[in-house]
């Protein structure tokens, strides 16, 4: 199989340390607009060779992993230049906009749009892990849109990656999404900011800081260049889930000022019970 | 030695084990107003005898790890009842009004203030774990408020549990803990709130919950009975703390509502230096 990976970050360099252990006889391209990403990628070996576009025709498999606004312009020229028998996928954490992006492309049938449910806070080829997707939710939009012969193909490598699969229209991935995971970037990237201008003024703060701080404020690591794109793409969503989350604080905020401290420990009572909920959720 | 704790939940129940492990000689004497617990600290193992406040003329050291409202009425009993040689101690989040409640007491010299930095999100005798503090920031107020001998008796636990000792005021510690703490439990319960809500009427939406949302939301399993109280002491700091958080939030949201693209970029790369600062913190 020839996979082309256009962007040897996180992502796509995670999907080549995978393919590669599971399906050895795999020839990896690399794609990427920054060249020394793509001479890490080579020296770390999770790609065979770096490429660009123009060699697209060679390809089995495509698998685009960069930011989302730049998956929308990229996509639909992907598409005009693969073979009929070739299989694109996105890895993006948006969905709506990028199967509309292609909606009528000639080549819809040859695209299958997915969403792995798997991460860290680091980003760069040096990111890439092995068996990240392991155990993961791999969600798929518009299954029904590709091609059966590519879905096969596609399976094949879910599988042997051992992702669990699950299936969502792009309308309800973008809605949910942006309440279990594009919300809980930005309440963590303003608490980073919060805590780093009090820093400003009253020095060595941080000193104070234990692990719970350093796991609400983990993903104010996340790179800038991968969310801003998403936070752009779902904006209205994004813009929802944050409004109700400005209200709930506001919400405990006047419980605080109004001394209803029975408010308050029922609150936290109520939402103990996500104890529950978040089993088999690693942190 | 003879050490006594009230109560032997996760934070007592840690400081017992690791204080068998270290100083074996010790004999250890629980007191706790849930009889369960007694029990399970026992069958545990993390303590040698149940026992009640009427006996604490027996210690030579006793810790108090109780939630910080209930210290604060009985600190000055406990004070009341023990030898002139004997060192008290208390592990809450917060320390202003515990530090006022003893301030003008006949054995305040016998009490040492103290905050180790160190926990998870769990509660209960079962909770308590080996080597919590281990490497853990031990912030201690008003040192020179207590005797020398004690200081000294004190220091030689903290550093047979291989504690870090930082010397703060009572003022500075509740007001720099609110940011770098109680805040994020805050912001942890009320993500958690936000997803549950959205959760009623949107079935499944946990299934797609990655491990950036365990992290964020880990701290909302925290136990409310020690929270609340937590809240309460600290009302002001706590309330300044999350105003500047919920203006932070807005500021993102209307960033977003005016499509500033690169003022959140901006945003998102500035606050990205929390890299460097949470260097050595382990989520």
């Amino acid at each position: 199989m020839k996979l082309f990976v256009i962007g040897v970050g996180l992502i796509g360099g995670s999907f080549c340390k995978d393919i590669k252990q599971t399906m050895p006889d795999t020839i990896i391209y690399g794609i990427d607009s920054n060249e020394k990403h793509l001479d890490s990628a080579l020296k770390i070996g999770f790609i065979d060779r770096p490429s660009t576009i123009e060699e697209l025709g060679l390809a089995d498999v495509v698998i685009i992993s960069i930011p989302v606004t730049t998956t929308v312009t990229l996509l639909p020229q992907v598409l005009d230049r693969i073979q009929d028998t070739a299989l694109v996928m996105d890895v993006g954490s948006t969905k709506q906009e990028i199967c509309q992006s292609i909606a009528t492309h000639d080549k819809r049938r040859n695209f299958l749009a997915i969403h792995p449910i798997a991460g860290t806070e680091f980003s760069g080829p040096e990111a890439a892990v092995d068996t990240l997707f392991f155990g993961k939710t791999n969600i798929i939009c518009e299954v029904e849109k590709t091609a059966f012969k590519l879905q096969e193909r596609a399976m094949k490598i879910f599988t042997a990656l051992g992702m669990r699969i699950r299936y969502m229209d792009p309308v309800s991935h973008d809605k949910h999404i942006a309440y279990v995971s594009h919300l809980s970037h930005i309440s963590s990237f303003m608490l980073g900011k919060t805590v780093i201008q009090k820093e400003k003024n009253e020095k060595d703060i941080f000193d104070m800081a234990g692990s719970g701080f350093a796991s609400t404020v983990r993903l104010a690591k996340s790179s800038p260049a991968m969310w801003g794109p998403i936070f752009q793409q779902n904006k209205e969503n994004v813009i929802e889930s944050l409004s109700e989350y400005i209200n709930n604080l506001s919400h405990f905020k006047s419980l605080l000022q109004n001394d209803d401290f029975e408010g308050l420990h029922k609150e936290m009572e109520d939402i103990n019970h996500i104890k529950l909920i978040l089993n088999g959720i690693e942190a």
